[in-house]
């Protein structure tokens, strides 16, 4: 077993997520602190320090034994570069060289990885993934985030831009995505877009519950479809099937491409529980070939929102064992 | 550079592909003979081990200098178990563990791979995809075969049947596909089905010069297609656009898993030239995201027939240099 420890720190929009964890993904200290975006760059790179910095601490471990620092961001980002490049969620750390100001400041070796990826990573680490070496995660939040293990390698592609399961095309000519391409699996399978989908069928004539919502100035979310889809409410139903199906459709198309041998979702809207799991193993199930039976297990992620700082650690890790550092 | 010489084959249900290369994909001797098949699977083992002795020998090189052999084999296969499982049009050969066979028959260490990831592995190693890390290949014949590269690897997967690229869903319910699925990318991109849809198209009715040949009893052909597209058939023309786009949709697809450098074509349907290419780059770019610009570069390949025995060498050579030996 390796000796030493990593600290990973899952940078938010909102949040700081940091921890301290060993090469066996024990978490010695971990903490949460507010990013404080509005105050600018120089507050969000010293909350990241302070928080790293803290972790060590509360673990009441030696300086000298920490042997690196793994970073999630939201991307686009460089992992190769080590730079945040134009994150939308925190735009005052645009073509920021997070890498060289943590190594800098802190004298400790950092990696930077896409938070997504750092999360899936975190998984298959630690988590549903563990003892996996083929493996992929949806995260299915406001967006849907993506990340592939290949044969116990991150797959991040020559761009940095794989692993971006969300923007799968399963309906070409479909509803737009954020992206700016037609038919994604995000324009059907997030929670965001569920709730827009909701709201066009109503507003296309279409009879709901979910009207009285709207028409009483609310916001639709995605546990109003799902609450809605169990009582029998026909739109929430269909939006619900919708993007159990879009989904079910990717987990097919990745069958055929990197082959997992585990499919795992996480994020907000695995809270539906049985009714997003059965529904998506179901319409899995349904779509894929007849020639072989080689569809992944697919099941939900068990490390919640630590998946993202245990990963980066993770990350970290990793850059110690292959000697990216 | 390395020393030696590795033996590439590649098993067709038709002929037996071999070459003889050194390290640097340098052909000193190739040759085809048929593969016999109907002679059952004695004959055909004898057929390759003939081939792959004829090319040594036609070298002139000397029998201690070859350090392998690589086979490239009609799936389902199993490249860890050195097994061909159950090819279509290789019937005798179902569950033969050739791996094994020829390293007993000739005393040369011998690796067996998909022959799409074969061909794949053969342009990226000599070909089209030289020098790039990150690429993939669509193999457009009868069916449409694939092979991913993921920094500098072939993706095989966990069950063995990864880069079926082909099975990309690209329309959801859409047409039947000989694996079973609904809406493959090869139910409207490949040759065989490029035709079919138009016989589909004309028996419903739709007027095109194509139905003089359906009249005629002759079976249509993908070059009938082109050739009337060309001439501005209107169902040759949407077969063919429709073959297209979801090629180009498949190639934006997998922009955001593999994110390669560089896309592949290859196979008979290449034939149709600028024809082809020009409309699958116009696809692919009206298709994808307009988040950043990572697009791959879209070419043809440039090994012909030939990308076969040479992958199944170089995966030899990778074998060797890996220490899978």
């Amino acid at each position: 077993m390796a000796e030493g420890y990593c600290a990973g720190v899952d940078l938010g929009g909102t949040n700081i997520k940091a921890g301290l964890l060993d090469a066996e993904a024990h978490v010695l200290a971990s903490l949460s602190v507010p990013t404080e975006v509005d105050r600018g760059r120089d507050t969000v790179v010293s909350n990241i320090i302070t928080a790293a910095e803290r972790v060590i601490a509360d673990a009441g471990v030696d300086r000298s034994q920490v042997i690196g620092i793994g970073i999630g961001s939201p991307g686009p980002m460089s992992h190769r570069r080590g730079l945040i490049i134009n994150p939308g969620n925190l735009p005052c750390m645009k073509d920021t060289p997070l890498r060289e100001i943590m190594t800098e400041r802190t004298g400790i070796k950092t990696t930077l990885d896409n938070d997504a990826n750092a999360a899936a990573w975190g998984e298959f680490w630690a988590g549903a993934g563990k003892g996996v070496s083929d493996f992929l995660m949806f995260t299915l939040g406001t967006g849907v985030g993506g990340g592939v293990i290949v044969d116990g390698k991150l797959l991040r592609g020559y761009f940095e831009n794989g692993s971006e399961l969300g923007h799968i095309i399963v309906q070409p000519g479909g509803r737009r995505c954020s992206c700016g391409q037609l038919g994604c699996m995000e324009a059907y399978s997030s929670a965001y877009n569920l709730a827009r989908r909701a709201e066009e069928l109503i507003a296309d004539g279409k009879s709901s519950q979910l009207k009285a919502r709207i028409d009483a100035g609310e916001m639709l979310m995605a546990e109003h479809i799902v609450e809605a889809a169990r009582r029998g409410d026909s739109v929430a139903e269909q939006v619900w099937d919708e993007a159990c199906y879009y989904l079910g459709a990717a987990i097919v198309t990745m069958q055929h491409v990197s082959n997992p041998e585990r499919v795992v979702l996480a994020g907000g809207m695995i809270a539906a529980g049985d009714f997003l799991l059965e529904r998506v193993r179901k319409h899995a199930k349904a779509l894929t070939w007849t020639l072989l039976d080689d569809l992944a297990d697919i099941r939900f992620a068990t490390l919640g929102n630590d998946a993202g700082f245990i990963g980066a650690a993770g990350c970290a890790w990793e850059a110690h064992r292959t000697g990216e550092w």
